[in-house]
């Protein structure tokens, strides 16, 4: 369930002037299972504690973690599904700061939290304008196991006015 | 094929002291299709650009383009199994300055680039220590599509030594 604490947030499509600096919005829950931390794992990082419950028993780990990446992706999944098919987004630039803080394991029960930092008006593009945000992955336990600053590029409402 | 331009690259488990600064490591190239550009991002990033080829027509990207993080993590596969599986990894504490730079549509080639850029002793844990790496993603064009500077922490061949 996604939840928002900006109450001014629209019910339709998001412009770039709906972006409230210290906004925050909670954009969904799942459960990370042992199957899809290892099917990912198989497909685009395959290192051994991510593929074998076993080895993985041996490594710094003490038991299979989830790929980063993987985390990373399924927050991206509850931002999209959530909110960012509202936005009338142009796409991204890019991301920094991408932390892998503590391990993520089967079972646990992520929750996906984004607070908008910044929204800077192009200077040559009048039509739009770059969004950044703190993407946030916490546990079960409330720990951040994840996070990162993202970037996106979305239309104004009001093509060259500073106003919203 | 995976190539090095690092002469003294060794056969087996690659440790930290392998780790040589300007050292370049081409580890792989992939062609990437329709038919997985929409699969990925149905599963991890439905917006429509990324999913719907007619809509994506309609975009300001003129057509289909793969989601930045299946870019990503198709580039992590080449580094996965190319030549992470030999090195003494205790994985990764994150990734800076990821950038995507230009769009890539179905049907570009995709080759991946690694440069290492710094290699840390730690402080803390003689056993171990910090790489830096700069991953460039280049399409057939030879343009770079995205770029990213990882981290890992390595095993060290000689604990608590400076010298490898």
């Amino acid at each position: 369930m996604a939840t928002t604490e900006n109450s001014n947030e629209p019910l339709g499509d998001i412009y770039f002037e709906d972006h409230v600096p210290g906004s925050v919005y909670h954009v969904g829950s799942f459960v990370v299972t042992e199957e899809e931390i290892i099917a990912f794992a198989k497909q685009y990082d395959p290192q051994v504690f991510h593929v074998d419950p076993e080895a993985a028993r041996k490594s710094s780990f003490g038991g299979l973690v989830a790929s980063g990446w993987h985390t990373v992706v399924l927050a991206m999944r509850m931002i999209a599904e959530h909110r960012l098919h509202r936005v009338k987004n142009f796409g991204s630039p890019g991301v920094d700061e991408l932390r892998w803080l503590k391990p993520v394991r089967p079972g646990d029960t992520l929750s996906v939290r984004v607070t908008v930092l910044e929204a800077k008006p192009s200077r040559s593009k009048p039509d739009r304008g770059l969004i950044t945000g703190l993407v946030e992955v916490l546990n079960q336990n409330g720990e951040t196991v994840t996070s990162w600053k993202g970037m996106n590029i979305v239309r104004r409402r009001n093509p060259g006015s500073q106003e919203s």
